[in-house]
């Protein structure tokens, strides 16, 4: 009995998922199936295609550990489908990833051994005929519903040495000992995930010796938890995928200090200037 | 092992759906349930249940299809619930439908052939007592359940000879040969989804000789994929459901254009005038 | 097999639902878990915590008695995650409940015996190490698994005598006969759910003498379904949970009456002045 996840920006009121999931349901009738998200980057018209990559990225790195070793996730963030980018496949010891060659695999290959890729070519495994605009159906969902019934992975394509990963963001140390970060997600309830985590956190954060600044505003030192604040205060705290995160009690982070992902964190021992 | 596919107005939010399942596990345990779509159309005063029906009729046909033979389709976009409205079920070679008689099987009942349709008047097989407004608890989904675990279409009701359908919107020829349709689905990316399908397309339109007005916009011929245009240029495509579909690279073809279901879509030869 | 539901306010977008259900068939790989809601109450900064934890009570009310008995229940609305307020887990006879102990389970306790509580103390049933701000992943879905793959309910935690409960809203009786009650609920098609239940309900409001009034419209007697009213007509009748219900033939009562959670109806005999 295997598991298939899936991670897209296809929404839910399509039925484009929907359709994912019977066309696996046909080939691996005993996968289950878990949606991840559906809503990955809901669909604006600037920078559209580049941003949903990277919040398909970052949002399968949160969750996937999560899940039994052996799962298969399935995203399909492809803003690309139908052109010439490949759809590949690529196992490391945790899981099995099927995806767009887009960059979306960008922190599984950055965190993991990869011991496999493959690109997905072989068209007995594909659904017939092929659209032009619907991989996921007709590539994706069918890669993972054979590697759910044991096809091995190799009969799928032609072995790959490399797929394209993007640089991910990594918070950088300033001559003054301060730490420039940068939001990376911002979550429903507009907390704000930054590409800081705890191992980056001298011990003087910790000690609530520290201030955070971001948007112009200053919080000191980490919290334990959202309820420690008082209504309407800024809070920083570890989130529970061991990043910093600034949060506000009772409120919206991002809607109050109009953020966003991008956004710059600066992280400074009290008393020194920034400059 | 049977699969049961759920298509409603009712959104995620208030249980309703979950209510649903809990019904269906309560009757076929083994029974696997799939969503294709709890969105159909979000409420809006105007029009609303007319529009509703002719959405959940064509999210159905998209994705039916990709469903193993077999699987339980469950409708309920019902506005006249309650009322003397029939609930039917109904059999083709490839699955049974379950629904209110409303026209939402409209496409269903074009594209297959129909082997047996029942009127779901047996109370053995409803929830006691029956509510007033969720037949989807009551009735619908007890009956999918039914025939899941095995229970013949015949014991659930009385035999139909006919059940209510709403006429497909199918493209008109001009006498000039141009091909007049419409936009039947605006989707999650502002892809607008058109009643012309790949057959009604001459040869001239495929090898780009042909032009689509589409709200005073024109488009030349028919593009590959999303990625082939240049960003926010409109382009013509056939779609995963072999429909042409209007979209916009790397944006909203439904925003920019203003477009929206109903509207008027003409495929012309290129140098003839429009007229 | 077992059946696990989730009713939180996460949202589908960020992938936490997803990584609850990853920790949950890492624990209990057969367990089947179905989504109640994941919407309780968009956030909203004002008065969030507690509402909240109110609407989440009444969704799980109004779903839980449709499953299967035995039925494991997860609600994880929990505006105190990381504080000192209680995870717990209770049993009556028809299910088990999962949740943080902040009045969630009113409802519950209203309505059944009550037969076993645990506070969630084990730290060999968590995940380990337990985030300060993602319970649902790490206390409350192993709780729910370790319990759907047979763990006694005890083995969890510390047994427990009480937990918190609000007041359930009740309808009030006037000397001068009329009831007043509050909408409880506000559902997706601008539906009101009131604290009034049908059998609240004197002989000559269901006969079509009574006055129902909500922010200044009234409406004469109960109807049957939504279908018997006019377009834009208000109409009151008995929902699907037995409460007294304020809907909009054709439209949406809450934007029309700009209603919402709290807001007073009363139930009046024709004639009988109000002051």
């Amino acid at each position: 009995m295997s598991i298939i996840t899936l991670t897209t920006d296809f929404g839910l009121a399509d039925g484009y998922v929907g359709t994912m999931k019977g066309v696996i349901l046909g080939i691996a009738p005993t996968a289950i199936v878990v949606d991840i998200s559906h809503d990955i980057l809901p669909p604006s018209p600037q920078d559209w295609g580049a941003r949903g990559v990277r919040e398909a990225a970052y949002t399968l790195y949160a969750a996937y550990p999560y899940f039994p070793q052996g799962t298969i996730h399935v995203v399909v963030v492809d803003p690309g489908v139908g052109s010439e980018r490949r759809a590949i496949a690529l196992r490391t010891p945790q899981a099995t990833f099927v995806a767009p060659d887009n960059g979306v695999l960008s922190y599984v290959v950055a965190g993991e051994k990869v011991e496999e890729i493959v690109d997905l070519t072989n068209p007995r495994y594909h659904l017939s005929p092929v659209s032009r605009t619907f991989h996921g159906r007709d590539i994706f969902a069918p890669a993972a519903a054979h590697l759910a019934r044991g096809i091995p992975l190799a009969e799928l394509g032609q072995p790959l040495a490399e797929i394209i990963v993007f640089p991910l963001p990594r918070p950088q140390a300033r001559p003054d000992g301060a730490i420039v970060g940068q939001v990376i997600h911002v979550d429903r309830f507009g907390n704000l995930i930054t590409s800081i985590m705890s191992k980056d956190l001298a011990d003087h954060f910790l000690l609530r010796e520290g201030i955070i600044e971001v948007k112009g505003q200053s919080i000191r030192g980490i919290a334990n938890n959202y309820a420690e604040g008082t209504p309407g205060e800024l809070l920083a705290l570890i989130g529970s995928s061991d990043h910093l995160e600034i949060a506000m009690s009772s409120g919206s982070a991002s809607q109050i200090l109009e953020a966003k992902v991008g956004d710059e964190v600066l992280l400074k021992v009290e008393g020194h200037e920034d400059r």
